[in-house]
């Protein structure tokens, strides 16, 4: 059997996350029905991990199982003529059997979309987090910093999953904008379910002054979720990056996505 | 009764166009229930122009008449608050009831967005035409610079509207890049019936080979429409600005709109 890694990019406005499901319509179950007919049998796609119905990925790993003889270079363009224009696997490589999308992995980046634009752009809508309000954005890196490092997470995140552990690391937090738009990036060595919204919540309540950014240590000690900021909505939140050691998976998972953390336009498709 | 200018931006997909139509969904039809809404009359808007079923706005103009009492400065809220989530009005002003949103423009822009990337992105899906092959940008700048001028357009239009004259002058086209997207932005005092997408149809045949940049000025003076290239897809296309004297209609009608050759998510919404 050999085993594929595949980059891809999905818009998850009309899907119920990754996750394969019974009934409803899923990223796995559109990119498994795409690649059985390329393969000629059954595929099953492991991802990288589970994703909220309406968010996004402009960086997405999975990887699959096949008897095939397809060269990996020609997959892409065979698996996206099978594939609804809102998925579009970009790149295609033969990895070692052992290489799993997310045991391998060993770290991901969220960006949060924020457009604090007095009027909602027809343009972004499902795309980004409306938020018609100024943004402390000082006060929201100022709180960033201190939830880079390894915590406890418990107090940002939903239950819902059974994980051995809720202490994860965060590597970066920034908090960038450009003219009424604001990106919160995120990359850590693992997220809890719902973690990148809650930060994002989070740091939208530190916004408001409902949460000072003094706070954000006691609040992560306290391991009480009630005492973050709400989740935020799902369609602000994009994965943007996975990463693997260079040994086990020999592309750049970004490679071929020159993602910024505006995202968009520019080179999705280069 | 008053009379007052609209600065709005549509995302065109779900929509047959600008123009009020019996059964189609319109951007029109949707703007009069909006305004009627809030009114608390039946609204009837003029739009600066035509677009075909799939065409984009960033930048439009419209005027309706009212008798409501509603401050102009409040009305973008109002309206918004009853429109789709794909159209939304960004400014309002109360003009001279001479105003009309076409009769009144001394200048309209489009510019046509093509990806050329080798993989369709799902970001761009139904926002860019995907036309996945190297670009020769130099000789569709060169075919670009013999359509400025005040040129007789009659062999880059369809039929199908009566006009007075296929007389029109474009006071720039110019064709940019931004790694894998190429904008073909156009400027004239007017444009015939889908004379924007076949200079953009006209400029990709320029890249194929098909046409020479210096055939061009022979092309126009032909006006035969078979000599040119064929009608670009309305996908691609976008309204990206309208002029009005200064006197007639005192906000600049790109003002609160940030757009760019390659527009989506730079400050669209400030």
């Amino acid at each position: 059997m050999r085993n594929i890694a595949l980059l891809l990019s999905y818009l998850g406005t009309e899907y119920h996350g990754f996750q394969l499901q019974k009934t409803d319509r899923t990223i796995a179950g559109e990119l498994n029905r795409a690649l059985s007919r390329v393969f000629g049998h059954r595929a099953s796609v492991v991802g990288c991990g589970r994703t909220d119905a309406g968010v996004h990925a402009e960086v997405y790993v999975a990887n699959v199982k096949t008897e095939s003889a397809i060269p990996a270079d020609r997959l892409p363009y065979a698996v996206n003529a099978c594939l609804p224009p809102d998925i579009a696997v970009f790149v295609a490589k033969e990895v070692d059997s052992s290489f799993h999308a997310v045991f391998s992995s060993v770290g991901k980046e969220y960006t949060y979309r924020i457009s604090c634009g007095r009027v909602r752009s027809p343009f972004l809508a499902d795309r980004v987090h409306f938020y018609p309000r100024a943004l402390d954005v000082s006060a929201m890196r100022e709180a960033a910093s201190h939830l880079v490092g390894t915590h406890d997470f418990r107090a940002m995140r939903s239950v819902g999953s059974n994980v051995k552990t809720t202490i994860r690391t965060v590597e970066h937090c920034t908090v960038e904008t450009r003219e009424s738009l604001v990106a919160i990036r995120v990359k850590a060595n693992g997220f809890l379910y719902n973690m990148a919204r809650a930060i994002a919540g989070t740091l939208l309540y530190v916004s408001e002054g409902k949460i000072a950014p003094a706070d954000i240590p006691g609040i992560l000690q306290s391991g009480d979720r009630m005492r973050a900021g709400p989740t935020a909505p799902p369609q602000g939140l994009y994965m943007t990056g996975v990463w693997y050691p260079e040994d086990v998976l020999a592309f750049d998972a970004r490679e071929g996505n020159g993602t910024h953390a505006f995202g968009g336009r520019r080179g999705n498709d280069e």
